[in-house]
């Protein structure tokens, strides 16, 4: 009976199948791989749009940039033909966030053939360096990783009331600096002047406005130390939930945990409804009940 | 009995009550809705002032900008003559922190009828942004917000030691510093070398004054170094508090707490004394008993 | 008996006494009232010096700094009198720390009277700031003060270990720029090189001197990321030591500990041997066994 | 037998022997004077370097400051010569890296008799600060430095993962800045759009490129609170790391601890072998069994 039904599937199946495994397979040296190989390609592509921004560069490499920049549009529209196709449901993957962002870093070199000047849109491939990400998943740091974004969205709360209180305090005192200093001393406005309480605050301090009066400095010393006192309670806050979270792990971890929650994720992508964040033992998505492995 | 007694109320006071609810009240949908559209008309309001002091933006859109604070100006006096109406001692919110900030909010726009000029101090509506700090209660950041605070109470005794010693050693190191560098290398009096020096420990570094002097350049770098193992100093006590807190809330929380120490507050206003940080389960004010219901 | 000897002290010792305890004293009224005004006499004296720096306010006020500093001459110099005269062994305070700091805030002013300029060294006053250390340890803030240092002295090796690295970190790196830089581009000598590498490594970053070179930009990015990470090590000491510190206060209270490590310290100095550190319910000094009460 | 063994040794051996333990030994008086001595040494001949590229000083003082290069040229040849004579095996010595950097300090300058110019890599000697390092575990701060070590390797992960982060935004929003500012503004190029980044989000701050535009300066602020929030990450992991570190060091210390993870280290180098990181009661190199007491 299986054999039977294995030979029914045609060979352009079984191609489909070790494609699939190939893009979205973690665990295979293939997929390996390709995803340590797609790494590179994306840091390449990266740094070459960079140096094309560098003017001296440009004038003399012009060409071999541009060629590079062909084969970097070949090479990343054939993996986007590639994930189409071994999709199961190709329209999911087409208008998913990161298959949006595969098509808008491929797009702009394309059209540049009909209309000229569409090329400066490339630096829009930037946008796959998200994707880097995803791969960091694969290797050793997977659970860190994991690990750090539940310590930040636990403190979410506390983030959110500091950020209030940060961005209250800069109106503030922005305004008043406005009206002390004024637009004579390069507090031309407002907005500038609250520029100005952030740069100070967070202890920045790029040196182009700089208060002159006597209030101003006063005003401006007392930002300063409260800053001090300020850039103390998000750190407070991030390292003691780190600490908790290192605590809960180290008792916790015989129990049964959700995936969620606790990182110890496979970094596969379900072939079906495209969802990540599957259980490191996982076998079937836990969303649609696909088989991972195809 | 009771229906008599509700026959008795005229239908001023029925109204009355309506109004101080949804000005007052939280957990009903029509307080959470104007707790909320004050929130982004206070805001709306905010950035209106910024943009009139952005010249280029003044310039042309003169006219919007007044139209809008005119606009403004009625809302919150409506407001204000809402708040005085339905408050049970009017006298009391009119004297009351927020009162006065509300008075000062459109008292300087309605001058400006009159007395041409007074439209300056318009500004001084950026202080109802004080009362942000209020709808912030309202929502689920609410406990949040008092944990924090309390963690900052609680280490209050240690945070004036570290300013205290943050003063004297900018103010020694800042007589050194002008002594070293002298006026003609811009250190031109010692309470611009002490702005200096909090410049430089807080690691702000404008870059407007710089020392020229080798001994001026080592003793800035002792400076860093030493405003590097500062700055640790607040974040490890507001750490360590941050910490205490957690511990002592997962410890504490079934016991009975009095609100004051542990921040599970309905964010109410009593009509009667204007008190706020009742209990979340209070039905009476805590401080004049009188119903936080009407 | 007992009688009989206190009527063979001589009127003279009895004032002596008094006055022993008013400056001296702490748990006293009238020694907390000589301590807040010594405080502030001291503050405004050293705001005077501050002021005098200031051309603009020198230029029209000139006389008037001149009195206060006559009247802040005469103040230190009677207290430093007063000091002497009190003191069982005279020499051994006059030699002392602060007997020393005391005589050189008062000598300038008065040796400008002979002669002329001596003036200059007035400043030398602003040491007197330290003795508000001690000031500062009568109040309640006294405790608080003494875990700070306990905490500090605790991580005092792992500091000079953290010192050290970021001392050869800076010289390494800040020779490696002198040479990628070069003094065309500001990086003029090593030791300013070095001056860069910790203005940047600190996070302070003045933007006097910034690089040019692609490498050399490279490289400070390097070290802001790395200057990132270090700021963390003494965070994270001086935080650990802070919390185990309060760890151990709430463990150990109620066991006899040696005033030296959990400063609940009287704030006294002994009159025979001028030690400060006794313990809060000391009667007599822990060295000489001298009475703390005269 | 054992007195018969050792008169068949030579004088060499035994000189041998008794330098051995000056240079590598570290319990012995002669051992500690010597490494001190050669701490010393070594920062002086680094400062040297340092003032010979002080132009000022170089011009009065060139003659002085070749001598005493010549001094430390002689010096330090001796002592690699005497590292050398008392390696049981010299080869391994002179190709480790403390063996390379040793030549390469004293090679430039003796090249310079033979051919002129060559004396510009004379700084390489200042990579033999690194050798300080070995000195610092000779004191007390040994066991200090060794758990510092220990807490920054266990969070490499994590410091892997936030560097990884660090990066990925720095581009994007380098990318977005250089678009948005311009080469107008001075963001000439994307490489140095991150340059800019960096500087911002690690809060150094230097001012030679600020944003003009609104949208610009938006994103900035937005950038420097992103920053304030992110550098609580590492300092949380590292003071997390570190709690862990001395709580474990309490707790198991009674237990026998293999040297690598406790850092009770003797200080010592295997003649034989080069190795270092010997526990504090090794009699014989962990690695080749050679005894350590020669």
């Amino acid at each position: 009976m299986e054999t039977h039904h294995q030979q029914t599937k045609s060979r352009l199946d079984l191609f489909r199948q070790k494609v699939y495994i190939i893009i979205y397979g973690v665990n295979t040296p293939a997929g390996k791989t390709f995803d340590i190989g797609l790494l590179i390609v994306i840091l390449l592509s990266v740094f070459t749009i960079m140096l094309e921004t560098v003017e001296g560069i440009d004038l003399i490499f012009h060409k071999e940039l541009m060629l590079l920049e062909w084969i970097f549009m070949v090479l990343f529209g054939l993996e986007y033909a590639l994930r189409i196709f071994v999709s199961k449901r190709p329209l999911k993957y087409i208008f998913s966030f990161y298959g949006i962002i595969d098509l808008l870093s491929i797009l702009p070199m394309f059209l540049s053939i009909f209309i000229s000047g569409s090329h400066i849109f490339g630096s829009l491939r930037i946008l796959r360096l998200l994707r880097l990400f995803r791969v960091l998943k694969l290797m050793e740091f997977m659970q860190e990783s994991s690990k750090l974004k539940v310590a930040l969205m636990a403190s979410r709360a506390k983030v959110v009331v500091f950020l209030y209180t940060v961005m209250i305090i800069s109106i503030l005192i922005g305004t008043l600096m406005y009206y002390i200093e004024g637009p004579g001393n390069g507090f031309t406005s407002i907005p500038k002047s609250v520029f100005y309480t952030i740069v100070t605050l967070t202890t920045v301090g790029y040196g182009d406005m700089v208060p002159v009066t006597p209030i101003g400095q006063f005003l401006s010393m007392v930002l300063m130390v409260t800053g001090y006192g300020i850039i103390a309670v998000p750190t407070g806050i991030v390292g003691v939930e780190i600490a908790r979270q290192l605590t809960k792990a180290t008792v916790e971890r015989p129990q049964d945990i959700p995936p969620a929650q606790h990182g110890s994720l496979n970094g596969m992508v379900c072939a079906h409804c495209n969802r990540e964040d599957h259980r490191d033992d996982a076998e079937y998505c836990y969303h649609c009940g696909h088989s991972l492995h195809i």
